[in-house]
This record gives structure tokens, sequence and C-alpha cells, in this order.
């Protein structure tokens, strides 16, 4: 049951740098990534999947010094889009025509409309729109990555601009939004290991309104 | 699977008002929702359990006169802080105390650096940070529904401020951010229930960087 796995699963603080997630594993993560929901269908961020030792070790001292880093045996880095374009709605405009039997008015009409719209607005407002999106990833990529057993660490504590250099996103046309380490707790020094899982009261969180 | 759940789902576009999810269904999916993490767990934002129907029929002209808002049994309304504020982070640090085995400077420590950089800045960088957080929950949410085989569609082409005021949100200190009508897929005149899942080329969205 999902709701078993989401309660498995924490912000791992220690991992065990000797444990690697298997290629199956990051698999099924980097699908449940894949398969997120996103406004208008845009999908419009990129997910980069670092390994790299060495820019590692350059992410982490911008990112607090977070040792999931370089203990986890990947880290994946959500990137959205800096700003919507007309290039990038074109592409998806065709790709759905393409693989969905063909242009059609319907179909033109939608994304010339969302053009209109996301086109003159301010870049900052179409990257923060962009950014969301890339959440409702993050929650499937955290839920996969509890089905596999696997670790995850989800961070916002970064200088997204050094990360952004560091990786080479600017000219790219992406901002790094999160971070999620993935790997294997650690046996011991993991503070919050234990600690129960604390949300706010159901009658603060949840209203019914009948 | 969470995947094969995740290929099953699609944003339903023509619900059966004939058909209501039950009730330890949707308990499924609030129950995902609350755990989903959020930055600090702070949990920023509230969700509301529409079953009213006179209000979910005033809700639907301000939202594209989508027919899922009224056709669905249940409509959830992902509503973030319109701000955070000392008694809104204190709130949290208190119960973390309280379920954590009492307060620590370390604990206290985190959360009034938390407050040092959030109550200063401007209350929409404040409300953005707050409604990402509602996104992880929305993917939850999505998941959690498809495991129980209950359709949704997720929607953010509403007017908020509309919204807020049938629903009472701004005295609230809340800003709704998404809509998420739940119910069962119609048998007929669902447009896009045969269609293909298109997602962006994998080559073009997600780079491994070893």
């Amino acid at each position: 049951m999902l709701n078993d796995d989401l309660k498995w699963r924490y912000a791992t603080k220690k991992m065990d740098p000797a444990k690697a997630v298997p290629a199956e594993k990051l698999e099924k993560i980097l699908e449940a990534i894949e398969l997120a929901p996103t406004s208008s269908g845009l999908q419009p961020f990129e997910v980069l999947v670092v390994t790299n030792n060495e820019l590692r070790q350059k992410i982490k001292p911008v990112a607090w010094n977070q040792e999931q880093i370089t203990d986890g045996s990947h880290l994946l880095v959500f990137a959205a889009w800096d700003n919507y374009s007309e290039a990038r709605v074109d592409a998806v405009t065709d790709q759905m025509a393409d693989e969905r039997g063909g242009r059609s008015e319907l179909l033109d009409g939608y994304y010339t409309n969302l053009k209109n719209m996301y086109l003159p607005r301010d870049a900052q407002v179409n990257y923060e729109h962009a950014a969301r999106q890339a959440y409702i990833a993050l929650g499937f990529a955290l839920a996969a990555a509890a089905e596999q057993k696997v670790d995850s660490t989800p961070m916002e504590g970064f200088d997204p601009e050094a990360v952004d250099e560091i990786l080479g996103l600017k000219e790219r046309g992406l901002r790094s939004v999160i971070l999620l380490p993935l790997g294997y707790r650690a046996e011991e020094g993991d503070w919050l290991v234990n600690l129960k899982k604390v949300r706010r009261p159901r009658d603060q969180f949840i209203t019914e309104v009948n």
C-alpha cells in the first residue's frame, strides 16, 4: 500500500556511502517522474541524474554541506524552465499531434491560447509556474523511491544560482529548484530516523465543507 | 506497483455524477496528503473537502465550467498560507517539541533562523513557497487516488480570488492553489480517456551526468 511506503519514508539525514541504488530501482523512480502530470502537459522542467563525484563535491558546499549529496549514490536535480517560449510550447504541440493522430483546430487553438497567455508574462511568473510542476514530479519521485525502499532527501536548502553555474543550467534555459539525493540510510548517525513523524492536527489541516 | 497506477490515471474529463467515492477511499487519499513532506515540516497549506452542492455550483462558473467540479463526488481545494507568520511557525515548533520529547536549543534555533529568513520577506514570495509545498501533496493525492482506482482531475484553470471568496479563504489567511475533483470516469463522453499519454522524449527530459 502506498501509504505504508509514505509512512516508511523520511528525509534521510545520514546515508551510507557504501551502498548504491541499483539501476532498476532508479529506473522506477525516473519513470514515475516522467508519468507526473503537468499543466497543459508541458513538463516544463528537466531532471539531471548526477553521479559524477567531482560535481557533487562542488555542489555540497553551496548546499549547506549536506552530506547526503555525496553519501547518496545519485543526486537528482529538478531544474525548471526559466521561461515559457514559443519553441518550447510548439515542440509539445507538435509531439501531441504526432502521437495523437494529427493536428486539429482544437489542439492548435488550445496551445495558441496558452501562448497568448504565457508568452507576454514576466519570466519570473512563468518560472514560478514551471517550478510548481516540478513539485508534482517530486511527489511522484518520493513515492516511487519509498516503494523501492530507496531513501531520499528532498532539499530546498541550496544556492540555486551556484548549482546552475556548476551544472551549466543557465545556458540551457533552466533553473535548479530541488535537489533529491537517493541512497540508503546509514546504520548509525541519523538523528531523524527514530523521531516521530509530526503532522499538524487534522482539524487544522483538513476541513470538510458539507 | 505505483507506476502501473500512475499509467492508469489521467486527467479525467467526464465524470459519472451517479458514482460517489466511498469514505474509506477518500480517507486513503487524505492520509497520503497528510503524509506529504513539506519544507521544514510546516505543511503551509490546508485542504478543503467540498461536497456541498451549492458551493460547487458556485465554483464551477469561475473554473471554466469544468463539469468534473459538480459531476465528481468530492472537490478537494488545496489552499496555501497567504504568508508565513510568527504564530504559524511557532505552532509547528511547539508541536514538534510536544511530540518529539521537549524543547531543545537545536529545535528552537532552527525555527528562529527560519523566522528570521521568512518573516521579513514579501508575502508573495512566501505564498509562492507555500504553494509549491501543496504541489508535493497534490502528487501524493494523485498517486493515492490512482491506487484506489479513483479518478481525479488536477485543475489550475480557475479564478483563485473568486474561489477564495466563495469558500471564505481570505479571512482564514489562505489562497486557493489547485482544485482536485474526485470521482469516477463516465462510460461515455470523455475525449481524453482513449488518447495516448504523451511525454517529452526522455533524452530531452532526463540527463545523466556521470
